[in-house]
């Protein structure tokens, strides 16, 4: 059964990435990803040769082989779309979460970006129906995460722990509240990798009405 | 040789505690260190009977068994000495960082209750100078765990992660920075216990000026 999946990495103290698109959010975004860059299972996904087979290697090897559809924000697709190219690393279709409507975008190797502009639910829904068996990503940013967990429609949490301490950035869960249940933790040579059922989210900010998902 | 391990439990989301102490302070604690009460390891400490035998009562058993002397803050202190008693868990010698110095108080099991109030450094120097072999443990609060990280006072970082995203409370780690290397993962039924060995801390919002500790 298709599960949705919210997949990140974060440094210890739970920042996903940089304010800013400067030196600063540069060094952020490297600090918290650049143990990814060199594995072997990474750099296959990006059409690239070589690489290290290590713990993390086979650990984002697994993880992704989990994954369908993907499911992103506007942000983080203005970012990334220059540099996935023609034959980008989903190899399935993304749903990009935007105010601003447009045309789908067919690429190679089974990667589509269809942008949806009625809401998280809509985007996520969508993704599940072209699914096909495999679970749904919601790879980022923050934004989504957040929104996802606050209707309750994430069913797992996967986050890749960078041995780092930022102490500046954007959190991952913010305002976010949720119960969950450790199913997986590995200690790699980048990253520890946890994974987490989730068992209850609750609306940010209102701890004591508790809604149960599922 | 004798290492100073920072030592807390935290949320996901790295919260430490709650920011008052009403019902909903009282609910950030029991979600953080819940998990640690039914331990037999835990119950044992406290002069307790009976408990939980399990992968985290063994993991609090080892971390417990290398630790000497402890180094808390005033608020964790004036918190908990009412509930500590006659026998303290502690059986070493703990010293409580204030500005407000009084008296050495000794209890029974080996516990004493010392007042610094010349700084984190001066504390952590005279727990070192009492370990005798053992490791110096670094309890809480907040404040005391990010000053002796500004002040690369830290040889270990020990988490044990509750199973929850609070979305609310005090951030372990606040502004701090630092590099890490993970030498410990391992997940139980109440919490996921990691090490990390401290290799660089940087002076809170200094990214610039990184300052080799050791």
């Amino acid at each position: 059964m298709t599960k949705v999946i919210l997949g990140m990495s974060v440094s210890l103290d739970g920042i996903a990435g940089g304010q800013s698109a400067d030196a600063d959010g540069w060094a952020i975004h490297q600090a918290i990803l650049g143990w990814q860059f060199p594995l072997r299972s990474w750099r296959q996904a990006m059409g690239q040769e070589g690489g290290e087979d290590s713990v993390d290697s086979r650990e984002w090897a697994d993880s992704f082989a989990r994954i369908g559809p993907q499911v992103v924000g506007r942000t983080m697709f203005d970012f990334g779309y220059p540099h996935w190219g023609e034959n980008p690393p989903f190899h399935a279709p993304v749903f990009v979460l935007t105010h601003r409507g447009q045309d789908r975008i067919g690429k190679e190797g089974g990667t589509s970006y269809s942008f949806v502009t009625d809401g998280i639910k809509a985007a996520v829904e969508q993704a599940r129906a072209a699914a096909d068996g495999k679970d749904v990503l919601l790879a980022g940013g923050v934004s989504i995460a957040q929104q996802a967990l606050a209707a309750g429609l994430v069913d797992e949490i996967s986050l890749r722990i960078a041995p780092v301490v930022l102490g500046r950035g954007v959190p991952l869960f913010g305002a976010s509240q949720a119960d969950l249940r450790c199913v997986h933790a590995v200690q790699g040579e980048g990253a520890v990798h946890l994974r987490y059922e989730v068992r209850i989210t609750r609306p940010a900010w209102s701890a004591k009405v508790p809604a149960a998902i599922a």
